[in-house]
């Protein structure tokens, strides 16, 4: 495999230090190390490293920032060559006369957020990850955010795809304009599709003009199950806020533990409610909003300032972090229910920690019904670990008899791999891989990811310690 | 192939009568009469009909109203099934906590719209042909209309979808959530395939509150290209109305002589604009806009209530059906160019339009640089025809040249199958002829549409007059 010096001008590395950087993500997935990295910066290197390894029957791992909860950027077969965009982070062009911006995949969310509000742009797709994430691991993932419930995910963004296939061919998907019925929608395809069927050089995303102004409220109840539903009953009120997030009593503490920021103590659930636009219309709404939560027995707080808004949004942006504090092992997943399901969802969640006696941790984006379940199990402790996947399975059945879905917005990766078949049928699945290989016939890209299933004991396997 | 008749409890005619009658649809495609004729009522009902032809090698056209302007729904081929879904529109659930609402897919997108309004939702795709066209076929053709310029096109509200694959397995890809990141997206793979992967049998749409008022506004200008800048000039100042409509002289001309509607007459070209949302919003976007418009020359009327508003739109509407009249033949294309090329475009087609003397009426949505552009031949000329279609070659060129794309909302169908190379290069129709035969094998759902060549002469054959 030495042949991969032959690359002139690639930067490329076989270092114990950087295997070591490039061998984990955010998740709990096992540390493995790559055969090297590779830090491509243009697309034409993608291309060149990417017919490299198809001739020399590499597996290529694409990775943005490494901020994946499932797993996908983990180089889990030998052989690997981790692609890292770092190097490929330019916004390149800014097109207010379309509202469409063109980035590198290397470009970090904030980033781009930053540069828009300057020009009084946003781009809406907002993660947690997103003062790290990259644009391109965020259309691996077609990644959602709070804003999701008014303005949709990724996907919804994403205008057109320049990426490289397998065998180092240059594919142009979608482009500058929003309506166009010209064969299949491969570019719907690449979105969310996690490195598994091309490497994204590319991305022509749309933006909005920023709202004239923002009003977050913070609603504190004291029955879980009236925080869950208000949300549904807000929707019925004809109410869209731009983001509705949850934080049950457990992540409060959590996040009071971590950092003082002012949260209610005394209460099971707080709403964290934002709603934008024009000034009038905020008013309005807010009207609806607090007659919706009041009815339900919630106490509503109105930020006054932006320095305000932000603490709150610190807070909510601090639990993932905080629950590292708890020493603990966290097995975080991201479930999706419909919304008049989130108060049954919730309650479930609850039933669940309090028969198995592990704790669950539940917070995320009531507006659209996904939840982020952290399943807390001690560490140290194989046993209790083992008890912690069966709930994972016990959330997911739940999960998909109330009609809804595994993963919201982390994506399928090594960590959910196992579970797939939950919710999809094998003649999906069946569908799915023959895709794959179109795209790749000889699972170069990102193996083992998804549902292209490699043996369990090479994801898991005794090389790697279970609990690192 | 009277095997058919052995379908039990499934309405299926080959009388003459109903051949005729589903030989053609709104384009310009020939008519070509089918085997048979096919009314399921339910989803079993298609699976029986799907695999019963799959097992006799017939060949299968889903059909919605047949307004289709792009001929797929013609059955071109020998052996041809029509499935008519005239007895599948059924209105299966409203879901107002979800913001949802389940169809089958013969319900009528006008007769969608007024059992939502009525308890104060809309689903925001309005094809021109919304009075009569289906959801099943605005699936199929990924349908626009003039809101998609604020609110998006069809494939932004399938949330999921029930359907049956060539073999007559039923699939069920998407579901009740927004988020949902578990394997490919084979729902938006669905989505605008034109009847040639899956044959939908239930369709699970997004809805929205109806706004709380609408505005609509018809801006007047003497200058073409200054009607074409408005619409990225009222983008940069940060207005996206839910509708702009652009008439341009020619297409003015046709409305009056049609039904006289007091649209003005000595200009150019006007823009009927429309904003929804609160009252004190509209009024803010109003202001911008009549100050965009005014800067430009533009002269700007107020519709002063909603039979004023419904007025407009009526001419609006009537542009297609009133070109009849003028007793030519009609090759229609819908390309869109990005917004800021807009003005370059409609120059360009009027440029077009003196320079071979035959008339091109254009209109359509300009909010999102959809262009409905009407090449007027002179009936019983075949000569004039064939420089009709030289000019298609030439407008569709133009289109690609200005990083647009051929068909935005009518689909590629039979008619512009001969001109998809220009925009697709041979990799991705590749990619697309795969997944097209991973879904449907034995090529038994509607052959011979979007890319999957017949010969030219099973289409514009000897058999079918050329000027019908």
């Amino acid at each position: 495999m030495s042949a991969l010096f032959s690359l002139p001008g690639i930067d490329i590395s076989t270092e114990p230090v950087d295997l070591i950087c490039y061998s984990y993500d955010a998740s709990i997935a096992p540390p493995s190390l790559p055969y090297a990295v590779a830090w491509p910066r243009t697309a034409d290197d993608v291309s060149r490293i990417l017919k490299h390894a198809s001739e020399h029957d590499l597996a290529v791992i694409p990775r943005g920032a490494g901020t994946g909860m499932a797993g996908a950027s983990i180089p889990t077969v030998s052989g690997a060559l981790v692609l890292s965009f770092e190097r490929m982070r330019k916004i390149l062009d800014l097109d207010p006369k379309n509202l469409q911006v063109v980035v590198e995949p290397g470009v970090v969310n904030a980033a781009l957020q930053k540069e828009l509000e300057y020009h009084g742009y946003f781009y809406p797709p907002d993660p947690a990850s997103m003062a790290v994430s990259t644009i391109g691991g965020n259309v691996a993932t077609n990644a959602g955010g709070p804003r999701a419930v008014k303005y949709g995910v990724t996907r919804n963004y994403v205008m057109g795809i320049e990426a490289v296939l397998a065998g180092g061919n240059l594919l142009q998907v979608g482009g500058k304009v929003q309506k166009r019925v010209v064969g299949y929608s491969l570019k719907d395809l690449l979105v969310g599709s996690e490195g598994t069927l091309a490497v994204t050089t590319k991305i022509r995303l749309k933006v909005l003009p920023l709202p004239d102004d923002v009003m977050t409220l913070l609603v504190s109840f004291q029955d879980l199950e009236a925080a869950g539903s208000a949300v549904a009953k807000m929707i019925a009120a004809k109410v869209i806020p731009r983001a509705v997030e949850f934080i049950d009593r457990s992540a409060l503490e959590v996040i009071e533990a971590h950092k003082p920021t002012g949260l209610p103590k005394n209460c099971e659930a707080v709403l964290l409610i934002e709603l934008d636009g024009y000034p009038a219309t905020i008013r309005k709404e807010a009207e609806r909003v607090a007659a919706v939560c009041s009815t339900l027995g919630g106490e509503i707080t109105v930020a006054e300032d932006r320095f305000a808004r932000e603490r709150l949004w610190e807070a909510r942006r601090a639990i993932s972090p905080a629950l590292r504090n708890l020493n603990r092992r966290k097995i975080n997943e991201d479930i999706v229910v419909p919304l008049d399901r989130l108060p049954h969802a919730l309650r479930e969640l609850r039933r669940m920690s309090e028969q198995s006696g592990i704790p669950i941790v539940s917070f995320g984006h009531a507006g659209d019904g996904n939840i982020h379940v952290n399943i807390m199990v001690e560490k140290e402790s194989p046993d209790e670990y083992r008890r912690g996947l069966e709930l994972v399975r016990e959330v997911f059945a739940m999960t998909i008899a109330a009609g809804g879905a595994i993963s919201g917005e982390h994506g399928i990766g090594i960590l959910k791999e196992p579970y797939i078949e939950m919710e999809l049928k094998e003649q999906e699945l069946d569908l799915m891989r023959s895709i794959k290989r179109t795209f790749d016939p000889k699972g170069t890209l990102n193996p083992g990811k998804v549902f292209t299933s490699v043996p369990r004991a090479d994801v898991w396997g005794s090389q790697i310690p279970l609990f690192s």
